[in-house]
């Protein structure tokens, strides 16, 4: 843009950048209790907080239209925000959504998209009260921003975590990453062979996991009923290694998770095996699950160890013994974080 | 996207489409007071209602960085979402800034960005409480949330207005249209001839018009420390008669405008001239130029007849005398609005 200094984005990275730009700025309003850095904003409204999350979904880079469906990436684009609201311990409320159309969209394709937009709202009881509607030059562009609500002494961070809380994580974890391999290689079979039929029916778990992921709402509820406080919290949007190291970052601390306490669903655990991925790797690196990671006081440990759907992975420990990896053979290797790169 | 019924979303228009999407949502929350119909959302918090708007901004549709400076749009993309809050009778507290950056962008274009996003920001003290940050595969994409609060019972609506209430136009309109005009013929003339030196210093006011717009938040304060409550506000992004349309449609009214009353800059007016553009088609369809449209009761006439900055240009009246423009000669014509056309 000009001809002075010039730093790549790739440099920094999203993170690096976004730290750069927020460092200048500070609030002026006593009610803003969270700014950037955690999964959603926080103010303070008096007995309760409001929650405010956004995502930008573009096409081609976040998703490719031939193969989402419309209403699923309307259903997606809603559901990875209510699971922002849901890592804060919050209840959703309402949703905006701005899109920019190219004229390749038809009304009719909007209206499909809108569809998963309004199954989204009606599952999670929350309310589209606004939003921007423009023209674009490339494709299909999505803006949501979601609000919610939490009582001020149920609010969960990512900071609250202490040396020996236990590690869960809900459902499983690294289907996403294999339904979206999945798609993509249907994608180049039918782009060297249009006639031929996609066969995705051995593959539906994992591809459900990608294009239609749901928000864990459920768990917050439940774990209101059980009178669990989670210590911290986070949604795995860009894998579950990436997501322990920001609570491990915030919390001062390190981690250790098992091996063999990792839940990989059984059809991810062989999908992966057919494209010679480690499942591990999918579970660990994989993202775009919305799984909630969050950490329990062991007082709490009785109360979920017979949960189906919540599992115990590890503990924190002090941040000096690292971030570990322990492997079925017992090894402790030092766990790595991958996440998504977006630069 | 497939062979069935396909309708262009230039036959339905950008209001034509949001309604048609609209209509099948509706609130489940009883806190969701106002969704989609008017500058903000509107979300019951007690004593205070919370407002939520929000605008998306793609290079090439919204804005030409060619001719438009980085820190200026990022002081514009926040202000006109500020602007919407103040239409409101509201106080701005937070923003969440999205961006998709294309690789063209190194660290110290966004830096520039940011740095008219904090001018805002400071302008008009708001916090920047988070956003998304992704790579896009073309251009820029800006997608800007707001949230302000107010008193429950100084909220002001679109439908408020009564017959005869008075209308009122904050600043001077038409500015902003003359000078995106500017912009483009410079940018002509540059790329017909490369060598050429800008001559902008004779269009500062326009020019400063379409490329820093502010919001009028000065209005809002004098508003109340004059005691007035504004019957119906709007602010204007489309164009003055576009936005007077949502008045009247909303409370049910016809509107009268007078010619001798549009507050047209000597710059503004001079300029349209020179490109043989009629000055009040400028003021009345120009739009971008961000000041306050609003009414007031006859009671408050007296408190703000000698201001300065607020220019009573007509009155609301019964739907049946229609929407009317006075011209210089007494002539009443039919008021004509073009807005912007999104599609």
């Amino acid at each position: 843009m000009s001809d002075e200094k010039r730093t790549e984005i790739g440099e920094l990275g999203e993170f690096g950048l976004i730290e750069k730009l927020a460092e200048k700025f500070s609030p002026v309003h006593n009610e803003t209790v969270k700014g950037i850095g955690d999964d959603t904003a926080v103010y303070d409204l008096g007995d309760q907080y409001l929650l405010t999350t956004t995502d930008m979904l573009l096409e081609g880079v976040h998703f490719d239209l031939s193969y989402v469906p419309l209403p699923h990436l309307g259903y997606k684009a809603v559901a990875v925000n209510i699971s922002d609201i849901a890592a804060m311990n919050g209840l959703p409320k309402q949703i905006t959504v701005s899109m920019g159309l190219s004229n390749r969209f038809s009304v009719e394709a909007v209206e499909a998209l809108y569809e998963g937009i309004k199954a989204a709202c009606d599952e999670y009881k929350v309310d589209l009260v606004g939003g921007d509607t423009t023209s674009s030059s490339s494709g299909l562009v999505l803006s949501i921003t979601a609000q919610g609500v939490v009582e001020r002494d149920k609010v969960v961070y990512r900071n609250g975590a202490m040396e020996g809380d236990i590690l869960c994580v809900t459902g499983d974890v690294g289907g996403a990453f294999v339904g979206l391999q999945i798609l993509e290689r249907e994608k180049a079979e039918f782009l060297a062979n249009p006639e031929m039929q996609p066969k995705l029916d051995k593959y539906d778990y994992v591809v459900g996991r990608q294009l239609r992921p749901r928000a864990r709402m459920d768990i917050i509820h439940e774990l209101k009923d059980l009178a669990i406080q989670p210590t911290a919290m986070i949604d795995i949007s860009d894998g579950l290694a990436s997501e322990a190291f920001h609570i491990c970052k915030q919390s001062g601390l390190g981690v250790a998770i098992y091996e063999d306490k990792l839940p990989i669903e059984k059809q991810a655990f062989e999908t992966a095996a057919e494209f010679s991925i480690d499942p591990n790797s999918c579970a660990l690196n994989g993202g775009e699950d919305y799984e909630l990671l969050f950490t329990i006081g062991q007082d709490d440990f009785d109360k979920i160890k017979n949960h189906a759907d919540i599992h115990t992975i590890g503990y924190m420990q002090a941040k000096s013994k690292g971030r570990t990896f322990v492997t079925r053979s017992q090894n402790v290797v030092e766990l790595q974080a991958q996440g998504w790169k977006h630069f």
